[in-house]
């Protein structure tokens, strides 16, 4: 593992327990150095779950699998390998997925569509299956409430820190617990869907309020960072309600307004995992906020703010602390979303830069370089239609030769 | 300006003498350093012209001026300064370059309408004007024939050589000369345009045959290429006729069976300029070829191929010489365009690696690893569509440290 990222959390967070849900790590040798690579999140039967997926059109087996096993919205385990993504491993690779869940069905005592599986590492290898089903009975057995940091080391790659998030919220007056751990530093710009991450509840709710609750938060979170605009072919997202809180008034439907303050805890939990994956960011050293407004429609806005959020050349102004707005400008043009250049302004750091389709009477760069200067990077921009309503926040990091590095040679 | 770089031709190419074009060059002050930044390029009257042009919606004044500019097909110059691109700079934008056509105008004796204007360098500078005014009727007394290697270079910014192609056609048994230069380094994912490209031929051809001509040939050359998917605001691409060749048949249309050579060669000449864009890419130690067959369509096969090329996980494994075609896979997934996973096949220098949505039975990596390690990589997937007669063929260079060193601190 690399030095932890300057942008890492002081540490792993102190996360609520959820009951109904046991975690469990082991390194079973899938990486190559001893390094923790398989992971098992065992459901108290009864528990209710919700996930999205990559849009990529190479998805692996293991995407495929959940999205066939997740349609009763039922599940007993989630598994996770790292150190391979079994993607583009053809036959045996469906085979794998379909023995990993069986050997986890075994353990547990349940039905292999019950078992969710996801994998995360290099594309295109075999995967070591025997290693996997060998482990899974023990691993299994340990399985034990509140492991949420060791759950969360073992679904990294290229990862410097695990990353885990929660929160309690109460829904009519009865407490209940929010937790969630993600993965994911490069090959990271969700499309409707995230890297590996996984958020448990003991909240009873059924499954199509969760994919409700799940589709909307992951809109706000996940599908608005990236990395390095590149979508993963196995993104997966996963939402598991074990209903082993206190008993709450029954929800049917997503929209119910006892569950306003979960949502907005959900929202946060989810939030906060995707800034981590963002302040992972393989090479980062800089953790950067878009905000665009004054556009035709939200998504108009989101397509602006990750034209900026991708551009190398944002990117790279960014990581060299130079105040190129310049750059910012190009990256709204070629998005192809409506604008209006006379009025568009730009603001870095809070500094208003442009005016009227100029730099503005008595700019400054000091103020902007020394914000430049800092860990934390804030851009807003607005495209100047009136009206325009459009907004949205995107979260991205810089590029630098961290990035290069890690990425030139990552498999050797 | 930057070492030379390791894919950068032997030196400048002998380029035909296209009577009715002269051309001067000299430093007035724009760069910091002492280095040319003006360029004239004189037509004889009568010549006729076409453009194509950036679609980022934050275009530059020279840009907007162009367009309109051009609308009669006829043109008695074409200026450009780099080392300040004039774009985003207001009101004082527009004049400056209003007053560049004028004085342009004035030293040549023709209207403002007829100069071409363009400019490449930093983005949100006001432009020293005086400087160009004041050097522009020297700089128009100086133009002369053959000029092209102090042309190319003037109108270079990060460039690390000047870049030229030409070559002669026959229009039914008359020899006529193709020659043209081009500037790009950086901020290049042409779209529908190309970064700055300035085509000369001395054949008779009216402007409405010349516009076709230059779409047509655009798309296969510079609309075929990217080294940072970065679309310029200034992307400049004409193609001026002087007719000054042997008088040669009418042509009235860009289908007359008497272009066929002339096509090909125009084809041959702006291929050549935009490879030799990818070949001066920032930070570029590999050139890559990639290669689309079996989509739905030409579109689709091109967006496919934008896909590879710019993905940076792909060009960073190029960079590193890492056969990790897993990545070209995902690269592939994400594009969104119809494909066949289960039939999809990749293949790099030559060694086919996939089968039936799987590595081959049999792959051995090491000749593939080899060819990584040389300068030109080629990439070919077939995406398995049954039929798919889309195809696509597009340039681009690695992801190196020398790209984020370049951009980290271009302004300084």
């Amino acid at each position: 593992m690399s030095a932890v990222s300057p942008l890492a959390p002081k540490g792993f967070p102190r996360l609520p327990t959820v009951a109904g849900v046991s975690l469990a790590a082991a390194a079973c040798g899938i990486k190559k150095r001893v390094r923790s690579d398989l992971m098992i999140a065992e459901l108290v039967p009864g528990t209710r779950i919700a996930g999205v997926f990559t849009t990529s059109l190479t998805a692996g087996p293991t995407v495929r699998w959940c999205r066939e096993a997740i349609r009763n919205g039922r599940a007993r385990a989630i598994v996770v390998n790292s150190g391979n993504a079994n993607v583009f491993t053809g036959r045996k690779g469906a085979a794998d997925v379909r023995a990993t869940a069986r050997a986890a069905a075994r353990a547990i005592g349940c039905a292999a569509e019950d078992i969710m599986v996801s994998a995360t590492g290099v594309i295109g290898v075999p995967l070591p299956i025997d290693k996997i089903t060998r482990a899974l009975p023990d691993l299994a057995a340990a399985a034990a409430p509140g492991n949420w940091e060791a759950a969360a080391r073992a679904i990294c790659t290229t990862d410097t820190f695990p990353k885990g998030a929660g929160a309690t919220a109460r829904i009519g007056g009865v407490t209940v617990r929010i937790a969630g751990i993600a993965k994911g530093s490069g090959m990271i710009m969700p499309n409707m869907a995230t890297m590996l991450a996984y958020v448990f509840t003991d909240a009873a709710l059924p499954a199509p309020v969760l994919r409700k609750l799940l589709k909307a938060a992951c809109d706000r979170s996940f599908n608005a960072i990236t990395v390095d605009s590149d979508t993963s072919t196995s993104d997966t997202l996963l939402l598991a309600a074990t209903g082993q809180a206190e008993p709450h008034r029954i929800i049917t439907r997503a929209d119910d307004p006892a569950l306003r303050d979960f949502r907005a805890k959900l929202d946060a939990v989810m939030i906060d995992l995707a800034k981590q994956i963002v302040r992972d960011g393989e090479g980062a050293t800089k953790f950067v906020t878009i905000t665009v407004t004054g556009a035709a429609s939200d998504r108009s806005a989101k397509t602006i703010a990750m034209s900026v959020a991708n551009s190398p050349l944002v990117k790279t102004a960014i990581a060299g602390a130079d105040a190129n707005w310049g750059r910012i400008v190009a990256a709204v043009g070629k998005a192809g979303e409506r604008i209006n250049a006379d009025r568009l302004t730009v603001s870095v750091g809070g500094v208003r830069i442009t005016e009227n389709g100029a730099p503005r009477q008595g700019y400054r760069e000091a103020p902007v370089a020394r914000h430049m200067k800092g860990r934390t990077i804030d851009i807003a921009v607005d495209v100047g239609l009136r009206p325009g309503r459009g907004t949205a926040t995107v979260w991205t990091c810089d590029l630098t030769h961290g990035y290069i590095s890690i990425n030139g040679d990552y498999r050797s």
